[in-house]
């Protein structure tokens, strides 16, 4: 059996070219469950009879169900975006895998809730295996981590910081603790708020030895609420993706302490100044409750150097004595990870990793991937505490599926819901009844079995490294360096004598490429955002029907208030001088996450840069037209 | 048209008799779909040959995923519960409507995510418009309220308290802010923790015209974090659902700041306790954070006295000038609202609605629902400030879906993240690009629109009134006063001379029916206990194959911790002395949620009970030999 798995055969087509297959499928999902029903008890009678089902007020119930999916058809047809087709480039969205639709539809027809066993006998396991999958593809303990499905990255990292929050008010409630302080003796306010992660949580097994651990969780965050300021401040980078603002409101932490960190012109996290920052808040006494950093930033697609950021943990642990809790958001670029495992799941060296991208022609001569810091910052992420990362995104899984993993599952006692021990005996037989609740153990409670089973199934079919996954991500990745590649050197495009200069903001870090267009010779910053906002919009929805566009992107703003200088390097490389960049304050770029897996063909794809110059020339003439008619009506008036 | 909906026709059915009509309706769903794709861009050639579909390793991939949804299905099979069928009676799950499942698999091909409406151009309008339908079914002004889809009620609960919280905490942020403190010149810290609700809302467009809304914000909880303690208590009856304590931990207020109020011997909160409580904590000047009523409790089914909560809001803003906020946490029995709103969704007066009962024949003659008091809670509804409901509860939709809706829609700024006057301006144009960002508005990013497309389609088939859900709902409202009635009067089971009687804890609010069995002269209330717990395994997944049993219910255990001495009132009835009860502290019982519509017709009713009372004495007869045979091999020992 060849292991490696066909990426063409894994969704439904941009010309729906698995149609048939697809249906089959479907038809089966459909049918068995219908058979389910039906032999339940063959002894009872049907309760409804043909005769009732051929009165016309049953027919007419049915005629109006028909109505209104006909109605919804016609809706999505109108007004939706075509993620499936190579046309579409632009937020994480493309075609998903057929086996996870599937998946969903069968599942969904037993309607299991995976707040508990006793509502999910099925689909909390498979939550479980597919939460396993995902702590494996991130390098953690898979005895010892814990990760489970949420909504989506926003919930996740909701949750994470929650563990992060109680976990660090742990050692006051130990030292408030009769029976328990003795614990943390000799130890000052200072010390027990910047306590390792992994000591806090050798402390907890000995309360659970103790018999204590319920008491002293009670004198935590948990029982007592936040004091202000007490816990320390979070860092994340200005790159961060708004839940995290959202996070600290939540919380009841307060947003006034978070620290945003400067990011580089890579617009990762900027290591220099992480680490001065990190250094003052020490040296001040603050602590620090947590660091976040971005594998895959939603603007750019930037990878934050989490091996730096272990490092000057490190540091404080050994300069003060300090330590902190890491979360990664790794929302967008998680599943990248599955880049760079072996076929038994092993983080390969990097050279190895080269020469099996070679062979298995993932990533060919001439485009250089991963560059070497993208690689530590991956293989870094092994030794974080938590990590975010939506299946929904780069797991090529419909919505909504979101996930996240701890290294240390003993944390999930901090905020679950039922006595300590349970949830240890549960790894063991999860079959048993009382054993998981997820409800009592994570944040959402009621959630559909369903969106488990979608995400297991891709994991069952598609492996989470170089055989699977690998071959998947991997097109985009290629597809994006071309990309970028073609953007870099292309020609301008010459529009009634005035010429139009495309760029990449940045060559990417796996799949996101920015890029402006510019008229070379108009250097007013003014002119160039409204040029690429046109162009957005006649690339998207925003201007009509999505269906009828030729080309279709998403784009955003890189402001001064949400990245202070760090886009000025950018407009200066195009040409535009500082005092541009401190009027307008903001540059408006297109923006294209490079999912489709449909362009990874040279052949193909110098196709597609054809077409695309053609449909830019198009929509450029477009613009240089309007313009025209607006000066004529102006000067006319 | 007849405007009444035929309930037989909403669901696949017991015998999945509906069939053809859910498979044609899936093929259309799919099929347009599939069209939708390969119509755009005709010219556009297939990416994938037939060719390369029949290659080894292309029909490898397909095996794959057939064999992956085959092992899918047998684990479906084999562990699944059959909710749709009239022999489970336990959790609040049943059969679910078609035109929801069909509305989820349709729009799920179109992948859209209502976390922006870039992201949803179709769905994000579908879930505001399902909101309404909420809003307007709880009576509140379409206009002026809000509503959403949640995951389900857990994270309802959450941003219902999330918003109590940020509002309590805005009158102390106005008086610290020099711009604005003039509003509240001359208030007490005191008073500006009491004030009114729709007050503060008042004060925040004063703020807005000022242009200081988001400054004065950031001072708030938002902004500066929790001080424990300050705002005061969240009062929650002793019947809630543990998510209270989650949330609670959640957002940092502290498990301690609960206060749990009594319930009576209809598990409802004890109305003249509440007002002790309330009256005491206003004396002693602490502010209550918010006041929450249960309408459904998950345990008993009972419905809180809502109406009462006002009064006593109404009580204390008279006598003591000071107000709070009041959440319903009706996450499952907020569809019941819809018993009692007439065509024009107006809610009906007492005689009025009995009458039409007897008219539309949806509450027959001899079955006395409403009960006055669960009318007058209901009626009440559209006074509070905040409402959890389940779509995927008693809107018989499939899961996830949960819902919260608010009375005044201006709330929604203390928690969103986007400038404050953008929210306002969505309701006239929601389909402007930049108008509606729900991912900015409410607690979760990303989740499916197709959730969204089953609630609403849902919505568009059964209207949320008496032409609609109240057939649907009646039905098991109907069923469970039968239930309970057989129950209350049922001639003891007797098994090899020993005689089992079985009574109902009490009549049903509206559908959930408790119940246990007691050995007549067997006053060992351990050995009650036991003997529903064995027949509880019998009748679960908990003894075996789910699918293999005659009858299926739930259990729970109602504890002193929980309920303080409540349920002692039950146990005295059924014959077990005070000392019983205090040196056990629980009596089990079992639990059924009365969602089938299959069972309203009386004669299919009465053979129902006698199929029933057969099972019964099956299982007795089973437990009285395992019995035996252990009394056997203890006497041989």
């Amino acid at each position: 059996m060849n292991k490696e798995v066909n990426v063409d055969a894994l969704f439904l087509g941009p010309k729906s070219e698995n149609r048939v297959f697809y249906k089959e499928m479907m038809e089966y999902a459909i049918t068995e469950h219908m058979h389910w029903r039906s032999g339940f008890h063959p002894e009872d009678s049907a309760l409804v009879t043909p005769r009732a089902q051929h009165q016309p007020d049953f027919r007419d119930t049915l005629y109006r169900t028909e109505g209104i999916l006909r109605d919804l058809s016609s809706r999505l047809k109108n007004k939706s975006v075509p993620w499936f087709s190579p046309r579409y480039l632009g937020h994480m969205n493309a075609d998903t895998f057929m086996v996870s639709h599937l998946a969903y539809v069968m599942t969904m027809l037993y309607n299991q809730n995976n707040c508990a066993v006793e509502a999910s006998p099925v689909t909390t396991d498979l939550e479980l295996e597919a939460g396993e999958d995902l702590c494996r593809m991130f390098g953690f303990d898979v005895s010892k981590s814990w990760g489970h499905i949420t909504s989506g990255g926003t919930v996740a990292n909701y949750e994470g910081l929650w563990v992060a929050r109680n976990l660090k008010s742990m050692p006051l409630a130990i030292a408030r603790h009769e029976g328990a302080k003795d614990l943390v003796a000799g130890m000052t306010e200072h010390q027990l708020l910047n306590m390792k992660p992994t000591d806090v949580l050798d402390l907890t097994d000995e309360l659970k030895k103790r018999g204590m651990f319920e008491e002293v969780r009670e004198l935590s965050v948990r029982g007592a609420g936040v004091e202000p300021g007490k816990l320390g401040k979070l860092l994340v980078p200005r790159s961060k993706h708004y839940s995290w603002l959202k996070a600290m409101d939540l919380l009841g932490l307060g947003q006034e302490n978070i620290v945003q960190l400067d990011v580089d012109g890579n617009y990762r996290t900027d290591v220099q100044k992480m680490r001065e920052t990190t250094l003052r808040l020490m040296e001040e006494g603050t602590p620090i409750l947590g660091m976040v950093s971005v594998v895959g930033t939603t603007e750019e697609g930037s990878v934050d150097a989490v091996h730096e950021v272990l490092k000057l943990r490190e540091e404080c642990e050994e300069k003060f004595g300090s330590s902190f809790f890491i979360h990664v958001d790794a929302a967008y670029g998680g599943y990248v990870r599955s880049m760079f495992l072996d076929e038994n799941d092993q983080f390969m060296e990097y050279d190895a990793l080269v020469a099996t991208y070679r062979e298995s022609e993932i990533v060919p001569e001439g485009v250089v991937w991963p560059k070497r810091d993208v690689y530590d910052a991956f293989k870094a992420m092994s030794e974080v505490d938590s990590i975010t990362v939506d299946p929904h995104k780069v797991g090529y899984i419909q919505y909504s599926a979101g996930a996240i993993t701890m290294k240390d599952k003993r944390i999930v006692d901090l905020i679950s819901y039922h006595a300590a021990y349970v949830f240890e005996e549960a790894g063991e037989d999860s079959g048993d009844e009382h054993s998981v609740m997820l409800g009592s153990s994570i944040m959402e409670g009621s959630k559909a079995g369903a969106a488990a089973a979608a995400v297991w199934a891709a994991h069952r079919l598609v492996p989470l490294n170089i055989t699977g996954y690998g071959h998947v991500i991997g097109r985009g990745i290629v597809t994006a360096d071309w990309f970028a590649s073609k953007l870099a050197t292309a020609e301008p495009f010459v529009i009634q004598g005035r010429s139009f200069e495309v760029r990449p903001l940045m060559h990417p870090d796996f799949h996101m490429v920015n890029f402006t267009f510019k008229e070379i010779g108009n250097d007013s910053l003014a002119d160039h955002n409204s040029l690429n906002q046109r162009i957005y919009e006649l690339c998207s929805y925003a201007s009509g029907r999505a269906y009828s566009k030729d080309f279709l992107t998403s784009s955003t703003s890189l402001s001064v208030e949400e990245y202070g200088d760090t886009p000025c390097a950018y407009t200066s490389l195009r040409g535009f001088t500082d005092e541009e960049w401190q009027k307008e304050g903001s540059v408006y770029i297109l923006r294209a996450a490079i999912m489709t897996p449909f362009l990874r063909d040279e052949m193909r794809f110098s196709q597609y840069w054809s077409n695309l110059r053609d449909i830019f020339t198009q929509i450029l003439t477009e613009i240089v037209d309007e313009e025209n008619k607006k000066a004529m009506s102006h000067s006319a008036a």
